[in-house]
């Protein structure tokens, strides 16, 4: 992509309305426009970290055995008073009225609509199990929200659902998540520690939330240093065997969120140099919840013997938005944001120094179509603004790995590639920094 | 994708609600399921053609300039209170009182949102041409929704909007969304012609559709019949050419929809045996409405000369969810749909005949094995299912190739392999079937 042609609205000043660290670079940065509270629009480089950030929750969904579907952001009010949420749910959530005085709402989560499609299809056990998701903007009326796409209002969020027969076999549901939400974050350059939590208003019997430590954190947390630097499950995990080792061997050590949290045993259990209280950013909720929306709403499947019984389920959400500012808490430094390059908008850019000078931009225009057509998402910095101006907003935009090129080097032969996160500046030949972004970073 | 593991809900009847082909098929090879009037659940197979849509569209903005960004689907009021529209739309808008008592509305459209983004960054014409697009769900509050997604309240669209400094840089923005859409249409098999058409709410000096056209279009189109085999720009377009002489080919012939259609022009101007009278569909509308947004919005650049002005305005939209239902409409037969390769939710599928016979099982696995390999997109039905059933489905459900497996053809060294479009039977090796797939549809 070239600057030139480009959306890339960085902003001098860091706004006043922004309190925290990823609000103030998404703002700077030109990731995110705000419209009204807690509702925002992703400018091209926070939608291209969106995408990313998406395509990563797509693919893990996908390996561990989930399909994916889309369900509408609109539903009726009829199917929230068949599981007894619509009163319950209170003001968060979002009531609307059709021009049939119809009673809907926007969808905060989707218990309830994916147990009617559900049951709409599937009768006998035969089917089973099945994990189906879905990656759509959800609302939830926050009183105050706040910190960006942190806390927003309308937030992108994928859910899975899964049936199955039995309790047991809706453990070995909640296993195969719980091993993929791992997967999905160390992905992203994240250390989630999943915490036993609270179900609140979802529900259930067994909840897990995965959090990322940060100093920005919404929550306190308390776990055994361990688990933060345990390895994920690995993307050659079987999701066809029993995965309870997995599970068990990363719940047996202290982790807890503030509403689960009981300083006695936390004391009893963790080796007092292996304590670790921190703050958090919850990026993950996973729900093990039975039947207790397809009792009310009556999704019945036919077991082997004959016998009618609702069918188990879990429900399993990640904050796709929300993430985007998560990585940014996680990872940022004085200069701006560091993004991991999974996630990063674009992970390499050519700089020209001097767009007026003949020599310079027949470098940058080799460099950066080598790059493109080796698959390397790569923006080309070809407008006239100052080098340092440059500099501060790709640094700002956390791009990787830069490409510079000026008069001096290419008189002398050579390009400055300077690295995001290490601040390493290395001289080399335009061939050779081709051949490096793409051995690191090519499709 | 293995059958077993995957969530194809088909219908052995077609449900009574459906009036129209697209409608009944889409219902029948369980791509949708429908969650309230004009509201849908995309189902698996329908989302992967809506997702096959939806990449077609993106690249062929990207191809013509246009960059993404992605909007909320709930705006303020006030916006449209700025424009004048928030009384004018009527009752189509979903209007929405938030917890605090504000006014809010489910976007149907977002040419006031995208004006607020655009001046809030954009000051001179240094920054211009620029052109902006999402691809995101609307809502339109329909009194009677219908015909399934052709019809439906929540929608997807992908909606561009174009800056410019001179209503003649306008025009070339114009100009070019106009040959991107023949294009985007022409890579989905479909057959579009475009038509000078009423601007409508949107307002404006200058307006086509895109109609493709078919017996159940909901409107009557005339226009020459040349103009339906003229070729598409083609995807080597220089779109940062002069594009007129492009578009003046495309509409120097007649062809207008009902509110536009001029009889005595018509008889005057096209011959009689080029005068078709049809009935379309509409997939696709660009307006150029030049200050309408952004004068009463204060939406002003400063040109080259210090002064400043409004600035120039187009709009741009492609029913994304609606050309699912379109190109069915323009392509099935009695036994179901016949996607186009483009779109198809997977372009082949193995069948076994027999998947309690190891021998056809070991030859399904490699089958399957090395196109998944290959790229391309692939469906194993590897269920107990009668043959007589299996096949129903797929022909239902489009599928353009089929690799039939059976133990016969195994003992004789050979597999089946079908076109959904033809209906050609050819027996070929295992081996040749594979090159045949990969060198047409591999990735």
């Amino acid at each position: 992509m070239r600057l030139s042609r480009y959306f890339l609205p960085a902003l001098r000043e860091t706004p006043s309305e922004a309190q925290i660290v990823s609000h103030q670079l998404m703002l700077r940065a030109g990731m995110i426009k705000q419209n009204g509270a807690g509702i925002y629009t992703w400018l091209p480089l926070g939608l291209r970290v969106l995408q990313k950030i998406e395509a990563i929750v797509r693919e893990e969904q996908e390996r561990a055995g989930a399909v994916e579907l889309l369900m509408p952001t609109i539903q009726q009010a009829e199917l929230w008073r068949e599981s007894g949420r619509y009163e319950a749910y209170g003001k968060e959530m979002l009531r609307i009225v059709d021009r049939h005085e119809r009673e809907m709402l926007f969808g905060p989560t989707n218990e309830e609509l994916i147990t009617d499609v559900f049951r709409s299809f599937v009768k006998s056990y035969k089917q089973l199990p099945l994990n189906l998701y879905h990656i759509q903007w959800k609302f939830r009326d926050e009183i105050r929200p706040r910190f960006g796409v942190m806390r927003g209002r309308e937030f992108l969020m994928k859910d899975a659902y899964s049936f199955d027969l039995t309790p047991d076999a809706a453990r070995q549901a909640y296993y195969r998540m719980f091993c993929a939400y791992l997967n999905t974050f160390s992905r992203m350059g994240l250390k989630a520690v999943p915490m036993r939590a609270d179900t609140g208003p979802i529900g259930g019997d067994l909840s897990h939330e995965f959090i990322i430590l940060a100093d920005t954190g919404e929550s306190a947390v308390f776990c055994d240093r361990e688990l933060v630097d345990m390895a994920p499950p690995g993307l050659d995990l079987d999701f066809q065997s029993d995965l309870k080792p997995e599970f068990d061997r990363r719940t047996a050590l202290y982790a807890a969120t503030e509403e689960m949290h009981d300083p006695a045993r936390f004391e009893r259990e963790v080796p007092e140099e292996r304590r670790l209280a921190a703050r958090g950013i919850e990026v993950g909720h996973i729900f093990y919840f039975g039947t207790k929306y397809s009792a009310p709403m009556k999704a019945h499947v036919t077991g082997p013997d004959g016998k009618d019984a609702p069918v188990e389920m879990g429900s399993y959400g990640v904050g796709v938005s929300r993430l985007a500012a998560a990585i940014i808490e996680a990872s940022h430094d004085e200069r701006g944001i560091i993004w991991p390059a999974a996630v990063a908008p674009f992970s390499a850019a050519v700089v020209s120094l001097r767009p007026d000078d003949a020599s310079v931009s027949t470098v940058c225009e080799s460099v950066y179509g080598a790059l493109l057509k080796a698959g390397v998402d790569v923006l080309y910095d070809d407008t006239p603004e100052r080098p340092g101006a440059k500099f501060s907003t790709l640094e700002l935009a956390g791009i990787p790995t830069l490409v510079v090129v000026g008069p001096k080097g290419v008189k002398a032969g050579v390009v400055e590639v300077r690295d995001r996160a290490t601040g390493a500046v290395v001289e080399m030949s335009a061939e050779a920094a081709i051949q490096k972004l793409v051995g690191t970073i090519g499709g």
